[in-house]
Order: C-alpha cells, then structure tokens, then sequence
C-alpha cells in the first residue's frame, strides 16, 4: 500500500508555494508520503507541518532553531538537520521519488543540483536556480536521467502544450503575465509605491518576492530566462503578452498557425499539483473554471520601458552569455529584499539592479562556482549603491 | 524525389475543402501530388483543376458529364470516372497516402468507407459520414490500420489538444460555435430570414450546407455526434460554447482543471493543412494570429431553445441509439436543400426536422445498409412534410 505513495521531500516547506504542495497532498493522503521537509525561519509552522506530516528528517536554516526543535521532537521526531550543508543531506539521503524545490532565490541552486545529482526527479518552482545556472541544471539532469518539472504556472502551461508535438515545428512561446497592481497606475505615481501595495496582487497569491518581482514584472523576465532553459528555446522564441485576467498562462505556436494554449483557475495549486502527479493527472480539489462564462479576455503587448524597465532589461540578460542573467537576478534580489524592508523606495528597485547591470562584463562562467563568484560580488556592488541610496536620503 | 511527396485523392474537390486544399497543396509543389479528383456538377472547375494537378484519375457525378471531360483530356488526360461507382473505383483504383473526403451529406459515407477499407488514411471533411456512421467507419479504420484525421476546425483543435494526453484524465470537450449570423438577431425576425442573409457567415468562409447549418447551430450539434465517434466520448462529456470571435475552435478540460486550447486565424486551411500534412507540420502560408492585439474574447453557454432548436434536437440524438443521428441529418438535408433552393423559409427548416424525428423510432441499424434504408425513408417522409409545408404557402 505504502509503496505506491510517491516520496515527496519539500524545499521551503514554510513559504507559500511550499504550503500551498502540502494543502494539495492533504487532499490525497493515499498518493503521497512527504519523507524530507526544509523550512527557513518559520520554526513554528514547521514544527506543526512536521507533526502533520511526520517526515524522516526535516531541515531548517539555523543551527540555534534545529536545537529548538530537536528539543521538541526528542522522542519520536524526525531527525532535524541546518543550515546549507543539512539541506544537501537532507536532499540526498532520505528516499524520494520527486523533490519540490521552492526555496527562494539563489539559494535555492546547491539543494537543487543536489537532487538532480542524486537522480530524483525535481519539480522546480525555485526560478532563480534556472534563471542562474540553466545548463548546469540541465546537463546534470540528462547526466543522471533525473526529469526537472516546472511548477511555475507559465512554464507548466508551456510543458502541457508541448507534450505529443514535436519540438521542431514550435515557432513562438507566448508566457502571459498579469501586468501587476500597477498596470494601470499613472507612470507618474509609480516611483513611490510603497511595499503594501506593491504586495496586493490582483490575481495571484504568492510569495513576497516573486509579487514584487511581479510588479515590476522582472518576474516576467527571469521567466523569459528560465523558459530558455527548460524548453531549449532561442531567445526570438520567446514573447510574453500581458493578460489582466490570469487565465490563459501560455500559448505556444507552431510553424502551421496553429496555437495551443494552456488556461486554468489562477491557483497555484493546480500548476503544483500537475507537478506532483506527472505524468498522471488528478481529479482537482478545486471548482473548475467556468469557460461557459468568460468575457473580455485580453492580451496585449509589452511596450512600456518606463513602467517596466527591469523587464527590458532582463530581455537584454536574455540575449547575452550566463554571466548577465546572474548578475540581474543577484542585484534584484539585493534591491527587492531592501524595497521590503523599507529601506528604499519601488522606483529605486530599477536604480540598483540597472547600476550593477551597467559594470564592466561580469566574468566567464566555466563552473557552479563561478555563479557564486559573481553572485557574491553583485551582492556587494548592489549592496555598497543601496547604501549610497540610503544615505542619499538620510542626508 | 517524388517517391516522398504524399499521394492525394481529394473527393470533392470543386467544393469549398476541395478547392482549399488544393490551394494548401498548390503552396507546396515538392510535398503532395494529386492522383485522383473527384468532383460534382461544376465541371469547368474540374477540368482546371485537372489541368493543373494533372492527376491519374477524376470523377464526376454524371456520365454526361464523364463523356464530356473525356473528349476534352483525349489524348494525355486521365481516366474519367462517373457515378458512385467511379468514386468507389477513384478510391480503391489509385495509389494514395490520403484520401481528403470532402463531399457534402451522406454521400460521402461510401467512399469514405471505401478509402479506408482500402487502407488509406481519411482527412475526413464529410462530417455526416461519421454522424450517421461513426462505429462502422472507427470499425474499419481500426481493422485496417487506416487513420481517420479530422479536418473540420473544432476536431482539429480537439485532435490537437490530445496528443501526448492520456484519454483517462480527460474530463469534458468544448467545442465552439461562432453563433452564426443570426447570434443577435431578435427572435422575432428569425423565421423569415432570407436564403442570402443565412449564407452570410460573420466568421468563416465556408460550403452552403454548411453554412446553412451554423446558422441553425445544427452544425454544432452534427459536430458533437462527430465528436463522440472520433474521439470515443460520452455525451456528457461534449459541450458547446458561443464564441463569436471564431479563434478558439475547442477546449479539452482535464480532471486536474487543466484546459488546452487550440486557436487560430478563422481560416479553413489552417485545419486542412494540418490534416494535410500530419504528423508533420509545414509552414504556414497565411498571416500568424496577432496574439498580442486579442482582446474582448467571449464565451457563453449556448441557452435558447428557441432561436437553436436544431441544435437541441441534436444534442436528444447524441444521446439515442444511431438511427436518430441517421434521421436527423437526412431530414436536414432536405430541408436546408430545400431552404437553399427557395421553397421554405428559414424558420421551416426546423419544422421539416422535427416533424420527422417525432416519428416512431426508426429502426434498429445493424449494418451500413440499414443507414441507407432509414436514410431513405426518412427523406421520403421529409419530402412529403416539405410539399404540404409549400402547399400550405400557395394557399
């Protein structure tokens, strides 16, 4: 009975992707079985997930927390692993058919490779890991035969439209985007959005930094990015159309005209739940769209560089060679956890990304640690500017 | 070289799908050849498309009309054919990969049967042969190996969406209808629309008949008994939305909520093609669809009774054995002729259906004989119908 569960470990168990993978196993108690789960800081909801869930070993980000909860489960409890290293061996030494990677940002890259090396098979929601290290991932995966599955739900929409076509006759992958809570807003009211309103999307519920990067729809471009490298697509491939409604998530066009396109519920759960069971499909646990009552479905192009410049700007990281697209997402990362903090204004989110942009060519990439390399001096050109905004402002 | 062109033998080639898959065809001179015509009445038509395509054989429907085109093609032409006959010969006789069955109305059922029994692959055009013979043609197709590809636009799209999909996590299929000319015409004015006003279709280029029947929405009720044949569905599973703009020719819902779409410019060579050149794909000769300017698409259930009680007697039929598919659409045929030639008006093209399906049950049909028998009868009873129907007019 319990053999036919799939082993599911979860990476960023606390955020809300990883939340939103245990409300979809709560659905299916016979289908799945979660032996890892990793959290950050959230120590509480852990401690409750993992009573739920009764892992083999669960991992958290500090050592002083794996303390606390090793206390907590003295007696029957999982093993509690921390830090980077109690990831790694978290990933690697439970049994597990899939690993649902949702760590955020680039710290989401080493667990990652981890799994693939350990050839289980990963559903990715940890954009960043793609965005940064693409043919790493995806020379490792066909090294060991582990199968990445995208849970983004554009890059789901474009593997469910590929499945039975043949990749020679794609000609155009249209990933929608909603255009974020500022789609409409006065260019001119935009600089000083403050973080409240930068997190009210008005279709999905996420995570704050991927509704920030939403905003400003470098969501978008680091999407653009990680299509490149999931589905080997050129870049002239790949177009991104703003669609307010959020239910069609992706088209893809073949070379004969014809379009097949991916809609469903604006729900994470459901491109999280295809993740889950691929190849199977399960009965949904949610109400099915009404298609019987849809009106005023719109798509249009992106044109607007002032509204979104990082978008244009992750276009450029596009075109050029790993090192750019590293860079972008490092000083992003840098300037969204700021924006978040309050530190720095939304209009500012641009300044710091756009300065770190602008340096002399990052450097080659040869190996996973020259990501790191220039993720870490980013980082710290990103951080110094950040700085100088600030102090702008003290003054 | 020509050992790869694909062989064709187009059955209806004078028609609206005739004339457009030649028009594919005539795009791509190193891909198909054309070894057999079959045309109807318009043999000006055909001879110029004999000249052109220069085929082994062709078919017309009379012999005057046979011995006319074989004194014109006397020295080099090909053979000419006449009559039912000729057509069964044209299919069985030549040498073909594909035979594109585009003849309108239960004619087109015997070749159709004939083409495949020969093991030649069916783009199957003639949606009434597989509505008032859907088992017995899958029966044949499946004994001889020969593959039935759907060229009308909304089986297309549903071919389309399911390949590499797995038949079990199929939930519903949503063909689309454009509502016809008629969609938002007063209820009032319906009955007396004219014969020029029907033909004016807001979206496609197409056939008279067919035209006819969008306007009625007998279409979309013959294509949803298609759809249950060729895709092995149940009924509840075939559902039909309005959807006026004609991109989106149908939607395949999966358990998970997952929906496919397919779309495309409103062009009938976009589906012909693909049937065309299946599995591959060519490059498209048309214009791509300018995703990026979509914008007001609708989709709404398809509620009244009374300006589509066609379509509703058709979706009783999907539900009753297949002598009342085969009644159906015999009485249409009379009477949309009848419509087409002037002698009722719009609104008794209805009455002449109905008056015939409220007959007692029409038999059991345990072979293609007992479709033609009940085929027979019913036009017998819907020519009397019709006469009283004009009698009453003249009084």
């Amino acid at each position: 009975m319990n053999k036919s569960r799939k082993k599911v470990i979860i990476l960023g168990s606390t955020g809300s992707i990883g939340s939103s993978t245990l409300d979809v196993i709560r659905h299916y108690p016979g289908k799945f079985e979660i032996t890892g789960l990793a959290g950050g800081k959230n120590i509480r909801l852990l401690a409750e997930q993992i009573e739920e869930f009764r892992p083999q070993a669960a991992a958290v980000k500090r050592p002083a927390d794996s303390l606390r909860l090793q206390k907590k489960f003295s007696r029957t409890g999982p093993k509690i692993l921390a830090g980077e290293t109690g990831l790694i061996d978290l990933v690697t030494g439970l049994q597990a058919d899939l690993v649902v990677s949702a760590i955020t940002g680039i710290a989401g890259l080493k667990p990652t490779l981890a799994a693939l090396e350990a050839r289980k098979d990963v559903a990715l929601a940890n954009k960043e890991s793609m965005v940064v290290a693409g043919p790493f991932l995806k020379k490792v995966a066909s090294r060991t035969g582990a199968r990445i599955i995208p849970v983004d739900s554009e890059h789901s929409a474009i593997f469910q439209c590929l499945q039975g076509q043949r990749k020679k006759y794609l000609k155009r992958v249209y990933l929608t985007a909603s255009g974020g809570p500022f789609f409409r807003l006065p260019l001119s009211d935009l600089a000083d959005r403050r973080v409240e309103e930068a997190l009210k999307h008005p279709r999905w519920s996420m995570g704050k930094k991927v509704t920030i990067d939403s905003a400003t729809l470098m969501n978008k471009g680091l999407e653009l990015i990680e299509a490149k490298w999931l589905f080997d697509l050129e870049p002239d491939q790949l177009q991104v159309l703003i669609h307010p409604q959020s239910l069609v998530h992706a088209l893809v066009e073949f070379r004969d005209g014809s379009i097949l396109a991916e809609l469903s519920q604006t729900d994470m759960r459901i491109p999280i739940q295809y993740a889950l069971s691929y190849p199977e499909r399960l009965e949904s646990c949610l109400p099915p769209l009404n298609l019987a009552s849809l009106t005023g479905l719109e798509f249009y192009p992106v044109e607007e560089k002032e509204r979104y410049p990082l978008f244009f700007l992750a276009r450029k990281a596009l075109l050029a060679d790993l090192s750019y697209p590293v860079r972008l997402n490092a000083a992003n990362e840098v300037a969204v956890t700021a924006f978040l903090n309050g530190k720095i204004k939304f209009g500012q989110i641009n300044l710091i990304v756009d300065h770190c942009y602008r340096q002399p060519q990052p450097g080659r990439i040869s190996s996973i640690e020259d990501i790191f390399e220039i993720d870490r001096k980013t980082r710290i050109m990103a951080n110094q500017y950040l700085n100088q905004l600030v102090n702008m402002k003290g003054k």
